[in-house]
């Protein structure tokens, strides 16, 4: 196939050096260009904008940061909208519902196919296509893009036709995810200040009743306060805690717990943490109990 | 060994069983005696009172509903602390660490012998032997009681001489679950309303990053708004979530999601809903986001 | 002074019938037309469109109901923006503090004159020319406003040269009120519960420490369950718990309470309150609390 | 009339001053014997035990820190039970409802007469006789206290014959305290953080919606951050909060902004800040929000 991948960021690289690999025509463009120079030496094409990568492209994958990224290369000046003729947009950004809902509109509007397909994993697991798909969008479609999804991830959660449930399912996703972080993290600060191994407490937690991926991930940064080596910042972590606080408020759907969650990131940020991996939960968490490297 | 079993509860009564079949003498106790009758058929010795059970056991296991019940049957009339002599004391049941410090210092000031042991598992894995045990205490007296515990437990963690150790622990597992429990309430709320089988957001979620046994339990439970079925009642988490809050308080450790998922369990007892399973939870989420049976 | 009022509701059209009885010229719009009726027949000049309406008006005040009317009626077709002129728009709207900046940059790079202006105050008070206004901008603007204020309000705050200053101070002052109403909720379902009669309550606290005019209203309003009299609906309540909420968290300050009134008021919302006056916390409360009307 | 005060803190000193000053028989006793000298000194006979403190009283004020402290004066060895005779009690502290309950119980069982006359006010109020006081009991009981009522208050509020009434009001007087100071300081930190005079905003507040003196001393100690001069510290405030939430979980009332508050001030405690003013809620919001002097 021929394919396009627009953001370059660990995730996007990831997947396009995964496709490459399988042995399609890659095009890529990034937003700062040398990171595309690594792919270029390994066989893709880089374009100078979004419109130029999509054109002629089959399926133009858009892997990003943000809603604000996402909204340039697809309707900013030199976007992808005017050139995506009979490619499939598939967007695997975490964005938000609402976001999702343009793109519907916006490429349905022009006769244009589009599909939401957001992805659960880290960058290593990008990097070993290992990831799960969640992909909303018509049938037919989801079927043309399949090979690509079988090279990029481990599984594809086809959700119906309705391309937006997909976002809203990664939204609710991270959500669980943060959730779980946020309870370890006070889970942690109390046995810790009780003088207790939090290691202990982590291997005991995993290995009966929490013995997932994630309890272990992420209950090991916490226990080692290792919040300084993760892939999924703090800042990024907000946003998609306020992208599901959006949906909810449009649905009308009251979260206490996603409410609490956006105030102890907000307290991340304001001590300067924006940078470290999510489980500085588990750090704001000790320092409020008095107790860690930050406690006064 | 000659053990007593105190408390007959779905809990005590399916260990009493194992306790019986693995071919101990057994002695026991139950504020209501007629749920002894079972066990008596099957060879134990039925006590009037905690003390006379307690009296010439080698071991006494306490498998109690609350802080009160324990109270009553070490320390009120007819209780254990004056029979006990040179046998282990084992307290299994959920209590606060406050109470469980209690009954370190009552026993050891009579130069007793005492051990925390809090477990992991519903009633059916009491029945099958399957539970996790989490032992705080001397190390020689665990060993001398390894042999009960490897009759009722898959599994025995030992933490430490600190017998409360094992206490706040077993209170932060459950504090675990119930956040794990909240954060599936209200994003299954989310994804219904917006139109989603929540039962294919378990699905997804719990094949993927959440592959635990908690999660299947109780993703089951509150996608299929199953909350008449469960064996851990509202009344018994908002028991344990106060038994954490204390703990928290008397360490001076900020609990954000325990306070949220106290005023959950309040919720849910205001309602009437005080019979029914935790995942309750669910049934509050989707009633405060104006759907579900219950909502108007 | 020619004086324009664009917007209609309840405050403005109140503040637009003092500035005809105090004499100015005036010329009001309305998306509604028909709600200007009233005002053409004592006096008022009625314009086809914002921009008419601006067009040679020394003073043009706009108050309005959210950010999205505002950008209509400053940014959109027929806005004042290109017809504003030497004229000063003061926007009195209780409006985001990012819609603020953007108001002090379109106007200021034009060359315009810009004041912000919200107002503390029910329909009742706009009535009587009883608002307490906060304004922000240059001095000698609001000099050559303040006879506009005086007719409409008890009382001017000056806050400096910062424009957006009076917005977040308003924002800031929703908030605190929002909290009253909700601690007042929590409280007097409590002593509802207790079986004290609420009204009680509310007159030992209000003639004690907390005699204030806000204290009064409000707990008038939730002692006796009176919230389908309001002026001020928890729509509009939810909107301005948004944008504190939003400029929060752009300055990184988390909020807890603002974050847990956003939960009760999306609950409000879930439940068909939305018309009912911001008071309907109360009505909440009570219902969380199994007790009221709506109490199951 | 020979009255009886036991417990003199600096609310009960203030009070016994006044008492002597109108002339009547006082009898005081203290657990620190020499906080008795100085009004030993203006007349006051000192007792050795509550026991003789109540011996002979007409009325015997307790005005004692908490629960812990009534249990003992009352209950305890040398407590105030078996000497009470025909004397009333007045418990002016402020205690939790199921302890008020207890003292009802106990003193309607013997036969003598009992009071809950909790008080609003600051030692300064006490010092003038201006505190408010709310009293629970049997009428005729209330009209022969009420001399006594009047040298110590300004005002008396009746709230009927179940004395725990009063207590339960006081709590929830002490909770809308401490939500309007939580509120304040999330909304002072916004707004300092924003560039604005806190001192400004306070100004803007307390002569508009909130011209209330609880707004004005709270507002004042935030915005100068002088939670160093507080006469409430957190520590009396957090033990209130928990006497609140205790009641609101007997009465099964859920409430969020309590809950919050709770681990607010679990957070000041665990900075070391217990022997601030409750005030420090602002200190612990600036500092959560990165600004002011302990902010990282």
């Amino acid at each position: 196939m021929k394919i396009a991948v627009i953001g370059l960021g660990q995730m996007g690289e990831h997947m396009a050096e995964r496709i490459l690999d399988a042995g399609h025509a890659l095009t890529v463009y990034n937003r700062t260009a040398a990171r595309a120079e690594a792919l270029r030496a390994r066989g893709a094409t880089v374009a100078a904008t979004p419109a130029k990568a999509a054109a002629g492209a089959e399926v133009v994958v858009t892997m990003l940061a943000d809603d604000t990224a996402v909204e340039q290369v697809v309707f900013g000046a030199d976007g992808i909208l005017p050139t995506l003729g009979s490619g499939v947009h598939v967007s695997m950004s975490t964005i938000g519902v609402a976001m999702a809902q343009r793109l519907v509109s916006a490429h349905t509007g022009r006769g244009q196919r589009y599909l939401s397909a957001p992805v659960f994993g880290r960058p290593e697991a990008a990097a070993a296509g290992k990831l799960y798909i969640v992909v909303g969008g018509d049938e037919s479609i989801i079927d043309s893009v399949q090979p690509l999804f079988d090279v990029v991830g481990q599984r594809t959660y086809r959700v119906g036709a309705d391309a937006t449930a997909a976002n809203l399912i990664k939204l609710c996703g991270n959500f669980l995810l943060q959730s779980m972080v946020q309870a370890m993290a006070e889970a942690f600060a109390l046995v810790r200040k009780a003088g207790i191994d939090p290691a202990r407490f982590k291997d005991i937690m995993t290995s009966s009743l929490f013995n997932a991926p994630a309890y272990h991930t992420y209950g090991d940064l916490i226990a080692a306060e290792k919040d300084d080596q993760g892939g999924y910042t703090a800042s990024l972590a907000l946003k998609d805690n306020r992208l599901a606080l959006a949906a909810a408020d449009a649905l009308q759907v009251p979260m206490p717990f996603a409410s609490t969650i956006h105030d102890q990131f907000i307290t991340a940020m304001a001590r300067g943490y924006e940078r470290r991996d999510q489980s500085v939960l588990g750090r704001i968490a000790a320092e409020n109990a008095g107790i860690g490297d930050g406690s006064r």
